[in-house]
């Protein structure tokens, strides 16, 4: 397994994998934030995976995004793959709200990260693992 | 063919098309910034495309991607698909340098659009235009 990158070791918490994929959820309670991180040494841009490892992580990334846009009953999804700061090949995948509190802007830079509680946490995470989440394996 | 949204239209610039998507061109000199428009009526998230239309998106994206990281010489490409403004799908290709004037933050909100003159739009185009963009038809 490769290592995930210190940043987003403390800025996020590791809850299980798919086939290719890391699963994380940003520690910030602002927005059903979710990372997928291929499990691949030195890739930083989508380009530089495989075909079949591309082709794996959106095939994963649309598993992900039904569940989440399902289970959180968000009004749009935002997925994108940034990496400005963190070079290891991460994709964000965040439930957003007409109430959350960057609406309309993109999540970065807006509002500062509130952590979970141990309450919210487990609720999110139970929310996250109903069935429906194809070829997930929780931690 | 499917509608632009009436925003794409006055920020942005058609360019071509691959065979699922147009390409356009964001009228911001400041980053070589293209969209993918798949031309489909009525889809705001990529997960409610078929799944041939959404592994073709995922190919237009690849070779798109791999084409202007190498034609602009970027230092990071950022691909996303935000979406809380326009709801038509557009999934935003935006090379990134270290030296550009949003660095190392996400684009948006950070910079005004610096629109491109006649002759550094030409240039931009110019440089998209060179061989190697598979199954582009520029317009």
């Amino acid at each position: 397994m490769t290592d995930l990158h210190p940043q987003l070791q403390s800025d996020c918490l590791l809850i299980g994998r798919f086939e290719l994929s890391h699963l994380l959820l940003s520690n910030d309670s602002n927005y059903p934030w979710f990372m997928l991180v291929p499990d691949r040494a030195d890739i930083t841009e989508i380009m530089e995976l495989s075909d079949i490892d591309r082709n794996q992580l959106w095939l994963e990334s649309h598993v992900l995004s039904t569940h989440i846009m399902r289970q959180f009953a968000g009004d749009k999804l935002n997925v994108a793959a940034i990496g400005n700061v963190v070079p290891q090949l991460h994709v964000h995948h965040i439930v957003r709200y007409r109430s959350d509190v960057a609406w309309p802007a993109p999540v970065w830079g807006v509002a500062p990260a509130s952590p979970y509680s141990d309450e919210t946490l487990t609720r999110r995470i139970e929310q996250l693992n109903a069935p429906g989440l194809s070829g997930f394996q929780p931690i």
